[in-house]
């Protein structure tokens, strides 16, 4: 059997009880490595609580070593731990197809993930659109896939999650060039760095997907001893000092409810400004469009 | 102290590690029990796992007495547990509130709910918009707000999470009328009842948000021993038996990927067939219906 454990977002005590109950039984336990971080914890503190080795699982090893996972897994217990949920942002649906290949069975035990523990900052989770990804821009490479994304929750009046950058075991091009493995030392964006992107977009593109007075919610170290909410403009927080990582930013989508902006005011800085930022944000956007479904569309087209 | 401590979705022991040492230290321990249930436990189960009294609170204490819950939370550890995370679908935004109004600190503790298990059914989480909920209709009452959300997130190629209504110490309007304490037997919406609902709002509305045969994946009693996956068409989920609660629907949008449908072919009666309904389906709002903002918009409107 593989097992696929959700660690939660910070502590080792983060695991259920079921979960741990199965690490302790199974032959192997791997961690996967390389999509996210424990923040309170790391591989040696998880040896000490699950009182066993614990085998680090880089891309590499889960995206073409995956037989060397699931070796023997037929008939032993095999454990694959991921940070959040197992079927967080990232899934990990190759190592469940070639399981199920290999007639292995498997069996997911959840636990939370930024995508569902963002709630705690006071948004409510069913008010959200897609969740869009942003990575560290390069002086020749700026992706930017997320801004129409971004314009389709905020055209309908949603909020949008958008989780952040992070390289860990990542080569520079020159060592990659000359084969040698040394890698980086791990990167995780910061707040400040996601905002300065989203607003370098924003001045290229110029359709105003969202302006430098939208307001945002940074979300820093969720679910940590330390987690912190930052409520404040794209430009305000393009200047904030986050901390230690990880962070999410949240983008408010025009619906916001007022019981969502009360219970944002604990996090800003000036209260009436930040109501009169929001209701400035709502008039982009409203009423939300609505296009009729085309005529020529039928069912049985 | 207020700790919120999440259960997770099934077993007792789907609590983390670190809820479970909180709940064990705790002076009161109350249990959420009228937004959703915990599968394979119930308060008796719950008790004998942390070896201590566990509080019903029903809807009535919760929303009119919440003061009841927090007595003397400012010097003693009160829990609060909730089935999935404390700020899932229904989120605690009223007792926090009150809690930090009376100078009580609030604590956290997160697990999965279906919010973010549902990934489970091999859809990727980012590609969701909105959440939905789907109430049960009467003769007299059909309230359709879900089939708009639907729409928008169709509109721009997305899945929806439709949550599944649950009615627990519901009374009837009779012995409402009369003032007399007697509480239906809880109903929980299976997934036939859903699909039937949906289509006849679509059968109503005719603006084709969706069609009959619109893929879906009935998501059942996720997270439990008796986890099951089903998808099919909305005509076809209809007629589906998706047997015991809780249930919940994931409607598919029309950027569904190769490596997506690939994975939810294990669920189906008839691949071809299947695949077929999905290509057909992705012919409704193609391309994305794409709306430059109005020009008169700016910055310093």
């Amino acid at each position: 059997m593989l097992y696929l454990i959700g660690l939660g977002l910070s502590y080792e005590s983060d695991i259920t009880v079921r979960g741990l109950e199965v690490v302790k039984k199974c032959k192997r336990v791997y961690l996967e490595a390389y999509t996210s971080i424990l923040m309170a914890a790391d591989k040696e503190s998880l040896e000490k609580f699950y009182g066993r080795e614990v085998i680090l699982a880089d891309r590499e090893l889960v995206e073409t070593g995956s037989d060397e996972i699931l070796a023997d897994a037929q008939t032993e217990d095999i454990a694959f731990l991921v940070v959040g949920d197992p079927f967080g942002a990232t899934t990990h649906t190759d190592l469940i197809i070639r399981a199920r290949e290999l007639k292995i069975k498997v069996e997911a035990i959840h636990n939370a993930s930024v995508m569902n523990a963002v709630g705690a900052c006071g948004l409510q989770l069913y008010q959200f659109g897609q969740t869009v990804s942003l990575v560290f821009f390069t002086d020749s490479w700026k992706p930017d896939s997320f801004y129409n994304k971004v314009m389709e929750n905020r055209k309908i009046g949603l909020h949008t999650l958008l989780l952040l950058d992070i390289k860990v075991k990542e080569q520079s091009i020159e060592n990659m060039a000359r084969g040698r493995l040394i890698y980086e030392p791990p990167r995780y964006m910061d707040i400040a760095t996601a905002c300065q992107q989203l607003l370098e977009i924003e001045d290229l593109r110029q359709e105003q997907a969202y302006t430098p007075n939208t307001p945002c919610v940074a979300v820093s170290r969720l679910g940590s001893p330390s987690q912190t909410f930052k409520a404040g403009t794209l430009k305000e927080l393009s200047e904030y000092d986050s901390g230690e990582p990880l962070h999410s930013l949240v983008m408010l989508g025009r619906q916001v409810h007022d019981l969502e902006l009360e219970y944002l005011y604990q996090y800003v800085d000036d209260q009436e400004k930040f109501r009169k930022f929001v209701e400035e944000d709502q008039e982009f956007f409203k009423p939300p469009p609505y296009v009729p479904p085309e005529e020529n569309m039928s069912d049985d087209e």
